[in-house]
């Protein structure tokens, strides 16, 4: 059936899956901009929980230096969830629902900022928003410390967990160095990346030829060649002194099992979660009898707003700002995405893509990102992976702390019943 | 015997133990004060035992620019040790080895920049100088994460450490607010502190009352309390919807043991070495099945430059400056020490202490500190901390990483023979 573009109606934006340090900066691209044209945007609590629950936050009681503190403010302000929505099939009453909740509160433009599973969701809903005969236009937005959306030349959240990793790969590695004679001589830093390697491969950025940090990059992309890591390891320290080893929390072995769980048991018998650094730290020890030192920051990494990457929370806002202007010039079933102009300069602007050609889609590191030898990134890596860390965005600070915002998040009054989960 | 002020030679610098994010300032506090002063200033190559090998740095090849980018380095410019002289009565050879570098190269003032160890050292030097009728002044210049030494008011390199811990925290704990409606419920941070827990106090800075994070501290100077600890995570979550603990390294239980040692084991049997913090998660995963994610940024936090306290290099620096000023002068066996004239506004000073009330002592953090419950700290606590972690001094950045300085480092041409270690 013909869908017209609604003339009036509200946005709703809601945040999905692990947050990004400049997520936030987006949901301040969408605010400011609906505001801007003169549109009312609504918020979900704790993602598209809140759209099924009719948890609705209204973002119209913030003040607008409180919309413009997201900018620099990490987590997910209005709170994300991991919560992935059966297929159509297996539970249409969950995309009714969503529906229903949107009808009532005159939803017609729905922002989904998340990875490649929300842009299934936000396609899905375009469809049955169709099939319901409700005017909606749903956008997906992009964000992923992951850096695996298909389309995209790069997703928002990921240039600041590269920056981090690389600046705490350089600064770790100057400790290291300093100690090496005595004490620590090798050093080891988990980072995420379950799947693919673009975050180990953002470290290779703090050095530069075999003798500087990072000296061993191990990516989920390569099995863990044992022998090959060690026999890397023992070359390093004898030329250089200690090395410094970087690897994703995603690697695995020969036997396809991840090296985070190989083994390791606790006191109880029970497989210790966590910890491809740890397991990595025990071989070298029993091995080649280094001392070491590792490091697993987690969250940390992720939420680095201090040391956030300025293009990246430019794009982040861009990508914002974008999905408004699609969603309001009735475009549907779009994700706004990042294209590369150059790479030095780098130029990149933005651009709608279809969300069928991004939804359940993974992005993987090219082959020609990784050396030969399985342990560094190539030129062709760096030329991609340079942009993206550029320049310095800190937040205000105050007695010594960043100044981060914290919504209101004041609740729309509820119209329907409550939600019953099936 | 008499000792006459030395109307000429040269200056040694040596760096002690574990580096930090400002000990480099230090370095350039004195190479900028000695060359001011028209005094050559050589280093020792990681730490006393470039000394004992005779193997020094002469500082007068590096630039200016290069001397003043000490001022933002972190890790030890000339490297480090650990390697504590035995007593006089048990290695008198070494202390003479010293002696006898320092005559050859007409050494006249050595300043040793560490923790208690090396203000040991720095004293027994002092005194084995006198002894051979060498004319030498000794002055221990302070540096340590841990916050420990006696008589200072505060150490360079605690307040950066303390400013990456909050901030981090900080970070983190927005990160889990925003996640644990379907995801992680319990984020634990460990720090460094083995014996004293002023890092893990620093992070209370990041918030304040009940609901805000960190909501646990584990302060090493308390005996963790297993059934208390549980509790208290049961009912942040239960309030909050999510718990932030930040723990200390060090933490033991009523047995003494370290946590950290306690139970885990590898596929051989070994003990696994390091993590409180994935000790505590599986506890409470096992204890209140409550989903976890842990971060243990170990170097990363004392060599986090890109983050650190302003006043912290300023101190740094300042003591640096101060130590040689000292040296100069004619003193001997002292080290500048900061002391605080208030709080706020935060007026310091620094000003010469014996080495005889600092060497081998330890300052532990006062009782007043933590709360009643063990779990948080004080409004003294805050009063204390808070300047120390004051101010932003970013390093310069190029192309999205910060401009770290590595030195030449070339070698003074060597007089004597080899040192053959006992």
């Amino acid at each position: 059936m013909p869908i017209r573009r609604p003339v009036q109606g509200k946005l709703l934006y809601a945040q999905s899956g692990g947050v990004t340090a400049v997520i936030n900066a987006t949901a301040a691209g969408v605010i400011e901009t609906a505001r801007a044209k003169g549109v009312k945007a609504y918020a979900a609590r704790n993602g598209i929980l809140g759209a099924l629950r009719e948890d609705l936050i209204d973002t119209g009681r913030e003040s607008k230096a409180a919309i413009a503190a997201l900018r620099h403010t990490p987590g997910g302000a209005f709170g994300s969830c991991r919560y992935k929505l059966k297929s159509l099939e297996a539970n249409r009453a969950e995309y009714e629902r969503l529906i229903e909740v949107f009808r009532a509160h005159d939803i017609r433009w729905f922002l989904y900022n998340g990875g490649n599973d929300s842009a299934d969701t936000a396609l899905k809903l375009s469809q049955i928003g169709k099939a319901m005969g409700y005017d909606l236009r749903c956008i997906g937005v992009p964000k992923t410390v992951d850096n695996d959306l298909a389309v995209t030349d790069c997703c928002p959240g990921f240039g600041s967990v590269a920056k981090y990793t690389a600046i705490s790969t350089l600064e770790a590695s100057l400790d290291v160095a300093s100690m090496a004679e005595t004490s620590t001589k090798v050093f080891i830093l988990e980072v995420m990346g379950r799947h693919a390697g673009w975050i180990a491969a953002a470290a290779g950025l703090a050095g530069n030829g075999p003798d500087e940090a990072p000296h061993i990059i191990l990516f989920p992309e390569n099995v863990f060649d044992e022998a090959a890591f060690l026999a890397r390891v023992k070359a390093t320290v004898e030329r250089v002194g200690w090395c410094t080893v970087v690897a994703s929390e995603g690697i695995r072995n020969a036997a396809g099992q991840f090296l985070a769980d190989a083994g390791t048991r606790d006191a109880f018998g029970h497989v210790q979660l966590g910890g491809v650094a740890p397991t990595l730290a025990a071989l070298v020890k029993q091995k080649l009898g280094y001392k070491y030192h590792w490091a697993l920051p987690d969250y940390l990494q992720r939420s680095a707003r201090h040391a956030a990457a300025k293009v990246d929370v430019e794009q982040a806002h861009a990508v914002g700002k974008a999905a408004v202007d699609y969603a309001l010039a009735g475009m549907n079933a779009v994700m706004p995405v990042i294209v590369r102009g150059s790479d030095a300069p780098y130029r990149w602007k933005i651009e709608p893509a279809p969300l069928a050609k991004i939804a359940n889609r993974e992005k993987k590191m090219p082959k020609g990102f990784i050396t030969r030898d399985g342990f560094g990134i190539t030129a062709a890596a760096r030329r991609y992976l340079a942009p993206l860390i550029a320049g310095e965005a800190p937040p205000p600070a105050k007695n010594g702390l960043p100044v981060y915002v914290r919504l209101k998040n004041l609740p729309v009054a509820r119209k329907l019943a409550p939600w019953t989960p099936a």
